[in-house]
């Protein structure tokens, strides 16, 4: 048995939802517990409750929207994503999970189909970490992994805390921040964020894991003087060292494993004057890859090879990490319901890991989890230029749907 | 014949002048134009007038004290430098060159030395060129290379124009800033601001002339894009190729003249997340050499490597000229007199060229020119730890001193 969800209904859906914060660009402007997130927030919420869901917010903002199952036994399927958005980025990216799981629920109530399980959607409050940091921050404080009074006081570029905003847009709720109900697995649709699928001509992706991360900061201590009167024998060059580091981060990742990807990001340079010898760079290094000890290896070879460049150029150096993250690798049960999904929906899928971090990351230790990528066209994400094709938007959502319906059913 | 200069009178003037807008740390921060600039030109009034000299202000704020001399067809002879410093500089810098000048005439006052030459001490404005660009400004007015009425409208970061200041501080003269007399050559005493002399252990410096220089930027356009679901073969980061640049902006100032320096010293990218692959990334070459050749050949070689710099990451870029100076050569007779007068004081001297640019470039086209560097311990410069001892002050001076005097007699 399928379900067939309403096409229409679902666009429409995600269209309403997309000009909540829409710019002229047709992106998004829809900043974690902005005006516009609460305007999305109460329409998502009155959707919730024309579907006949039993709704809480918790006191973190994470709205919860509970469809009851026929077992008194079988555990909750949590299935969503985030309505909140990068400065200006995409119409996807979270919100396609939310609509969708939205869409199944009411797909599920036209066709008066029970499940077993009870069905939850979820909308996380700031998966983007980027007006409060950190990213993935309501899913984080639900499954424990964040304490909630640290992350209601981190505040934004204005001095604004989480908690304030929480409260100015009526979304602190009384519910608790933390898994309320007995789960037993979770699914996540998102847009890919990367080129893979579309570059294999697929229509969907089955997401068989998460990859870790290393993320640190070098910093060179080189000699600030006069770039003129200066002899090269004399120099000590913090941005040489830096540059030759720079270039080895890029060959380090293009020798790793075949997925591996490595960046150096943010460089600062002090003073920074067309007229004299750098004398301090920070350049930060970010490693991803599915395998953590592809991950560490990667690192290793990047503190080997800043300490050469130091060398090279004789000066002192130091590195400071700054975030390590473990791959995830997502339960086959929740893996095969996916594939079997898109397998019955006749959609041409793949295997894919994911190179961003999603909110399902903090679901994981405590129950089955799995994830749906949606195409993302030219692998643009976090842009106004972000696009997924309505087909290809349908294609992902059905695929959860029908996952999300196959775990709900059977014991 | 030689003149000897008063060391104790000579010292004590420098400690005066380095009391005015001394700094806890032992350096100087007197800016052009400021309430410290206004108190050391008021000295150096003072000490122009005690000194019997007809002075004048000339409508950029230069000052001069002039000295008679014998014969009605000699030339003036020019000597002198500027009081001005960087922010937290040092103590010698310009000021040395123009205590050298007024400790001179002093000398030649008490010995009633008559010199068939005028000889005209000289405090230049704004040298710096740290508040307001460009650097060598008086210098560059008088001479006819700037239009002093774009040069008064020239505003510091608070939006404060060199013309209210000068207005403010009592120095916009009455005379003209232009060689208002003949002038038959000028001489200029300047601290090394690189190692080279005490290097070699010498105890002054023959300069023979100034290097040219060749600044400009680069700017590479890459792809923004997240940074872990990007793969590597897709990606196009600008600060990849910009870190190719700049370890060949090393390599061309090492492979090219035996005096070339080369710098990367300025670095911009965008938009500089750890997250985000940079979109956009520009550079600053300066090079430097005696050769405007070897110059010439040195940003041509660079703009090849950015090219393919570019190249190799598959994106565009394209560049900017930002400064081209010629090098200087200074006049045989000039350096002849320089050179006469350390042998004559029987100081270990050595010929150089200097690294760094100075207000005589200016002159250069009008009259003969030279000058004479003074030691600069580990070759540091524009910093409160710049340091001179007082004997290698006073054989710079000694070695300034005589030159003129053999300049301002000889027919």
């Amino acid at each position: 048995m399928a379900v067939s969800l309403d096409r229409e209904r679902f666009v429409t859906a995600m269209q309403t939802q997309a000009d909540i914060g829409g710019t002229d660009a047709g992106g998004l402007h829809r900043l974690a517990l902005s005006d516009e997130d609460k305007q999305v927030r109460d329409w998502f919420q009155e959707q919730m409750d024309a579907a006949g869901l039993e709704t809480r917010v918790d006191e973190f903002g994470n709205m919860f929207g509970r469809r009851p199952g026929t077992d008194p036994e079988a555990g909750t399927i949590l299935v969503g994503s985030h309505l909140d958005s990068q400065p200006y980025g995409g119409i996807y990216d979270g919100a396609l999970g939310v609509v969708a799981a939205l869409e199944l629920v009411r797909t599920l109530n036209d066709e008066d189909i029970e499940t077993a399980h009870p069905i939850e959607v979820v909308n996380w409050t700031n998966e983007e970490g980027s007006r409060f940091q950190p990213a993935m921050q309501g899913s984080g404080v639900w499954a424990g992994a964040h304490d909630i009074e640290t992350e209601w006081a981190k505040t934004d570029d204005d001095g604004v805390s989480v908690k304030s905003e929480l409260e100015r847009i009526g979304y602190r709720g009384d519910a608790p921040a933390e898994p309320t109900h007995d789960y037993d697995a979770a699914l996540e649709l998102h847009v890919e964020q990367g080129p893979y699928l579309e570059e294999k001509g697929k229509d969907v992706g089955v997401v068989t894991g998460i990859v870790g991360i290393s993320w640190g900061e070098v910093t060179f201590y080189g000699e600030s003087n006069h770039s003129g009167a200066t002899p090269m024998h004399r120099r000590s060059d913090a941005m040489v060292a830096a540059a030759d580091f720079i270039t080895q981060v890029r060959r380090i990742a293009t020798t790793s494993g075949d997925d591996t990807v490595g960046t150096a990001g943010y460089v600062d340079v002090q003073p920074n004057s067309i007229n004299i010898i750098p004398e301090e760079v920070t350049v930060t290094w970010g490693f991803r890859d599915p395998d953590a000890t592809v991950i560490a290896d990667a690192r290793d070879r990047t503190l080997e090879e800043a300490a050469a460049a130091a060398e090279r150029e004789g000066i002192e150096w130091e590195f400071e990490d700054r975030m390590d993250v473990d791959p995830v690798h997502f339960s086959d049960r929740c893996v095969d319901a996916v594939q079997g999904a898109a397998d019955s929906q006749e959609l041409d899928s793949m295997r894919i890991f994911s190179g961003g971090v999603h909110d399902i990351q903090h679901a994981t230790d405590l129950m089955d989890t799995g994830m749906v990528f949606a195409v993302s066209e030219d692998g643009k994400s976090h842009t106004e230029s972000e696009f997924t094709s309505w087909e290809d938007c349908y294609s992902a959502a059905s695929t959860l749907g029908n996952a999300v319906f196959d775990l709900s059913t059977v014991e």
